[in-house]
């Protein structure tokens, strides 16, 4: 159920992502960003992306990258995106989970998360739920639809 | 004597930059890259890069970036950079406090280090000093080519 993600799923997968960054809530991306943008910071320059595919329907997908070069490319960052009809059921928990086996395949040694915006509680709970903690916190990081500016977290593993 | 760095400002600065590089002690940058991946590194991608000059020879370089996009958009990121002869002068610290007021001339309101390695104890003070504190602390965040795996510090102020 989950795989690579091909430039057709993303295709498919647009008008979820558009909405997410649109909404400006959870994601620090231009929220006007044309699909092939999108594309080529979600797909092209990552390590790789993936999709939780169920009946030919993507209903979630995540990124995996090097979160630095050189002397710090052994921590991975990754990115995780789920269509709003399906939240609460699992689908971004699998995502994670599925994404930190790859990280280990590939060989990194943790993973990093730049930018939780803090008023992203589902999120944050999930995260810490499956092992990540809160090593740092960026004041008034995110310009929030309707909240203003509210701080992000930085969020971290060892795998 | 701080201006606009040129492509031939870099070509000179090169054998400096990739001495940093190649020690592995402060950038997490891949330290066998070429001084073309570093020119587009450092002057390419980001906004603008500066060079501090002295009689036609390039004492020391910054970037200036946005640190994300959309909705983080309002927080910059620098990297500094000075020859190994000059340390000491002073010319990190012109150099950074320049990039602060070039940085709010681009209408930032904050600006970010996303890693310093916390055994640069120089660079941290002076920092520090400048007025940017530490906001996070990411364990074993870079493998120092003599002391092992050390944290880096992400670092923060308000412009």
């Amino acid at each position: 159920m989950i795989r690579e993600m091909t430039e057709s799923d993303f295709k498919q997968f647009w008008p979820c992502f558009e909405k997410v960054i649109q909404a400006k809530e959870t994601y620090a991306f231009e929220p006007d960003m044309s699909s092939d943008e999108a594309y080529q910071l979600w797909c092209k320059t990552p390590i790789k992306a993936f999709v939780y595919e169920d009946n030919g329907e993507v209903l979630g997908t995540y990124y995996i990258k090097a979160n630095a070069q050189g002397p710090s490319s052994h921590i991975s960052n990754c990115g995780y995106m789920v269509s709003e009809n399906t939240r609460g059921k699992g689908v971004a928990r699998k995502l994670c989970e599925h994404s930190q086996l790859i990280a280990i395949e590939y060989g990194f040694k943790a993973m990093q998360f730049n930018s939780v915006v803090s008023t992203n509680e589902v999120a944050i709970r999930l995260w810490q739920k499956l092992g990540f903690n809160i090593i740092g916190t960026i004041p008034k990081a995110y310009q929030h639809a309707t909240l203003g500016y509210v701080d992000s977290y930085i969020m971290f593993k060892h795998l």
